[in-house]
């Protein structure tokens, strides 16, 4: 027995599901990297990002292969020692079938005396792409925001 | 040939994945606005807001028409000369239909030396109506978090 | 008249929009504590919470009965003379059925003369549960970002 009509329903809400759900799921991707950051987790920063996937971080760049010494830097021995938070802003995400685009804001507040300094402030595009094993960091790439034109460029690329 | 029951719980399930799109669409606007101002791209801010939308900004208020002004003001020129990060938290969102409130808070991050200051550090109402080309801000007012009456009031109206 | 292939597609919709509600609800429970805490309504806070709730706040430890004492702290009192915003960074949420983790940052940013300092920095834990009244907060953990183990160890527990 089969009813068209509702099938039909049935499938446009479906798409519109999944849609919440790919976006949900890269929100999870992105809030993830800040506590397996802050814990040196580099195992677990990897496997955020695909098997081609790179992150060019200001001042340094890594793929999948060296993914782990994102968290092996003297700069990240200091933060995590002194004891920090790498923290990423809500992400404002475009989704395009089997690949996304998102653009935030992060920080990285590192502790000193009886307060935190904002250590680093950096514009992020995150480039995304559905695999088998769900939504993946296919690109990052991080600018630190001090008045340069690359870090401001990096903030209009949300729109395409 | 219909259902009467499968069509009721189709309706159902699809008032309710209007909702979270709702959500969804609002987070969307808000997470825009960052990115839009340190690229002081006042037309995309523009964008963000109904025809007869207004934002009160600590010590400005804008309306459609001067909407782009916004990032013309000598502050902001100073903010974006230095590198700046206009960065809103994570949306406290009520729906009610084809409005919404949320209640957020915004900081402005500015480049100083080998740090980031907290040059801004704002409580946010944003009042947000669905319009025939979708959500868009009709209201936002936002108050500097400087101890006065007016900035912890503007977080208590977030429920109604 | 049934069709029980339509019916299961609809119910393994329904418990997709469920998961995608849950998420929702939980980031609007997070959302809501800054706004509570810089207005200092203790009784809101305490909504937040199930009934058996608690809250380890480093440094202080509050249940149910005590929950309002949050805003009543020598601390809290000047964080709110002073102006402050307590902002809940974008949480790691993990879902368990009526159960779920989530992991996320807390900065506690303070006015002092033009600018804002970032008194406290801190990692979250929330456990959260489904109750009749929906979700609510069973447990909340938060731990100075100081270089201690003991917070660097509440990051790693978002994923079981």
């Amino acid at each position: 027995m089969e009813n068209p009509d509702l099938t039909e329903q049935i499938n446009a809400l479906a798409v519109r599901v999944q849609q919440l759900e790919d976006h949900a799921a890269i929100v999870r991707l992105i809030s993830a990297y800040g506590p397996a950051a802050d814990r040196s987790d580099g195992a677990a920063i990897r496997q955020l990002f695909s098997e081609d996937g790179t992150y060019e971080l200001e001042g340094w760049s890594f793929d999948h292969q060296s993914m782990e010494q994102t968290v092996q830097t003297d700069l990240h021995a200091r933060y995590v020692l002194a004891g920090s938070a790498h923290v990423m802003s809500l992400p404002h995400i475009r989704l395009m079938g089997d690949r996304a685009v998102a653009i935030n804001y992060s920080q990285v507040f590192v502790s000193e005396g009886d307060h935190w300094l904002v250590d680093r402030c950096a514009a992020n595009r995150w480039e995304l792409v559905r695999t088998t094993d769900g939504w993946r960091i296919s690109r990052r790439v991080n600018r630190l925001l001090n008045g340069s034109d690359a870090s401001v460029q990096l903030l209009a690329d949300g729109e395409g």
